[in-house]
């Protein structure tokens, strides 16, 4: 075992999750352009390789300078158009399928002088209000669209949407009724917009894997799924027993007055990420390690409670529990949000005691 | 500029915050061993030395052996001692002191074979409940110093307390009864054992930038005063014009319908370190670039209010404020917990330009 705290990863339920995903697309006759944020991993992202994905998602222009630098020839970059980036996009789309997001005028004028064709895709809010156009805002969008005519290589290729407010619903019913809106919003712009043939982006992790109907869109995008994690177990994306990653942290200091543990393991390795689960703060949930699929669910639920800087603290264990574990012990840890987690970590070891290694931090 | 999102560091600010708790010590005739977990930069530990300042304090060993590395002879890691440690203190306890803390039993047997002395603190909880010893069980403490006599060069050194629950206090009064607190436990701590002349290590932030009074404390080993943060700042520990450390992130893009701005500069650069003002969530605070000072409080307070792994969004913009801001723009921004910041953004650039690096990630 290398020095702990270690990001585990089981490359079995990983492998899993990503078949699962390509049957999915397949069996809803919908592309799969898998994001890429969750595990920035060009190892991993071969992985989908081996499942004929051949187009990728990324969060930023270095991540897809990244999976550039390792074979990938089609990358969408998922995020509004930063300006600072037009020259490293120009550079990067003399190599490569370069695709990006658009959702205002203003970034236009930066767009200027393209090499290479650069197709784009409007971002499209469909209630989640963090970016994107609002789909009753069909002017903005005819706009868009002019602009880009009169803009040398910027080639319009049809709608994103990323319907974040999924991960907020309330249950089944709202997680239902924000995916159905998603689609109307998208299948209406996809109507009004019918001469562009615009190509459909669409695909959070919970929706993508909860939901059945896929109907007009084109391709699905999810990137959690890779892994899962505590938070996609608590909305229902995956069964705990999907979830991928695990983070190995020792014991470093045992309190029997109240059967509390001190590990090292804080959030400069899980990241603050928290659930509330019965009204209790919880930043990770114990398993039993074992052999075989690396580790099984606790008979009674144990949580990490606390973090700081360093420092983990699983307060009132059962007692059984606790007079088991002892000074120095391993304890894994399935994490609440294993994007911020991974990126923390900057690598994996697999259970067979491979180092995987992740996007380096920038200069 | 180099690229965004980029943590800016204002050095007078910061030599000022180092200046004043360098005095403070001074003035109450204690020790100063500072806190070196929120900034990781030898470059800027060599600004303390500069002040004279000649023992410091990590939180991990790995963070021990990055300063020995600059050069720190007398390094104290204030984490209960982690037993996956026990070679590397061996061999880092040859070429320097290195003072650790306990407080149990079990790790005992994991320092034999000391092949230098290593001073140890016992660890004691006033309150907080994270670590240590509580100072009504001075039996603990009595067999933790009687074991420490057969294990060799294992030198009982004193008593340590990182009183963490004044970050929590819900006003002076709180914070004020906090302090007094551990200042009378530790003074008794200290009568009781008087025959082993133990030295006393107290001191978080809050409680060494208001405090006053450190009667029977013999040093004391703040970190986070280095930069400061909203944190801080919202518990009363610096005023807004302390904060040493911004965030630069570019505008990405503008939505005039909501007066909403999106940022590159998420949870990955800022971390999800979150403070709740008015009911509201804040995940940054914006200020006003200018010259001399880098920056100047904004006339309307202007807040990020959320953020996803790489967005980051301000919301209800003051309509001045939003109609002078343009796409690309640069907008600075006061962190919410500069210490986690820092570890996340992996270096500084100080507003006269220089880079200025970290500790690096573990391979």
């Amino acid at each position: 075992m290398q020095t702990m705290p270690l990001l585990l990863l089981n490359r079995t339920k990983c492998l899993r999750n990503i078949e699962k995903m390509v049957l999915k697309a397949k069996r809803n006759g919908v592309g799969f352009r898998p994001h890429f944020k969750t595990h920035q991993s060009a190892v991993i992202g071969n992985w989908f390789r081996d499942f004929g994905v051949s187009q990728i998602t990324v969060s930023s222009l270095r991540m897809a300078e990244y999976f550039a630098g390792a074979g990938w020839k089609d990358i969408l970059v998922a995020f509004p158009f930063n300006p600072a980036d037009a020259d490293r996009l120009r550079d990067l789309s003399r190599k490569l399928t370069v695709s990006i997001l658009v959702d205002s005028m203003e970034v236009l004028p930066f767009l200027k002088k393209l090499p290479q064709r650069v197709p784009f895709y409007i971002d499209i809010d469909t209630g989640y209000g963090r970016t994107g156009v609002r789909p009753d805002d069909p002017e903005l969008i005819d706009r868009i669209i002019g602009g880009s005519r009169r803009t040398v290589n910027l080639e319009f290729a049809g709608f994103y949407c990323h319907a974040g407010h999924s991960y907020q619903a309330g249950g089944t019913a709202e997680r239902n009724r924000i995916h159905r809106k998603a689609l109307t919003d998208l299948n209406s712009l996809k109507e009004q917009f019918s001469r562009e043939d615009p190509s459909v982006l669409y695909g959070d992790t919970p929706s993508c894997s909860t939901q059945e109907d896929f109907e007009g869109i084109d391709v699905i995008t999810p990137g959690n799924f890779v892994f899962y994690d505590l938070f996609q177990h608590s909305i229902g994306s995956c069964s705990e027993d999907e979830i991928a990653v695990a983070m190995a942290c020792p014991v470093v200091s045992r309190y029997p007055g109240d059967r509390r543990l001190l590990i090292h393991g804080g959030a400069v390795h899980f990241s603050k990420e928290v659930l509330y689960l019965d009204g209790r703060s919880v930043f990770g949930k114990l398993v039993k390690a074992g052999k075989g699929n690396g580790w099984t669910a606790m008979k009674e639920p144990v949580c990490l409670s606390g973090i700081s800087q360093e420092h983990g603290i699983i307060r009132d264990c059962p007692p059984g529990f606790f007079q088991c574990i002892r000074t120095g012990d391993p304890l894994y840890i399935l994490p609440v949000h294993s994007c911020l987690t991974a990126n923390l970590m900057g690598g994996y070891v697999t259970l067979e005691g491979e180092k995987i290694g992740m996007m380096p931090r920038p200069e």
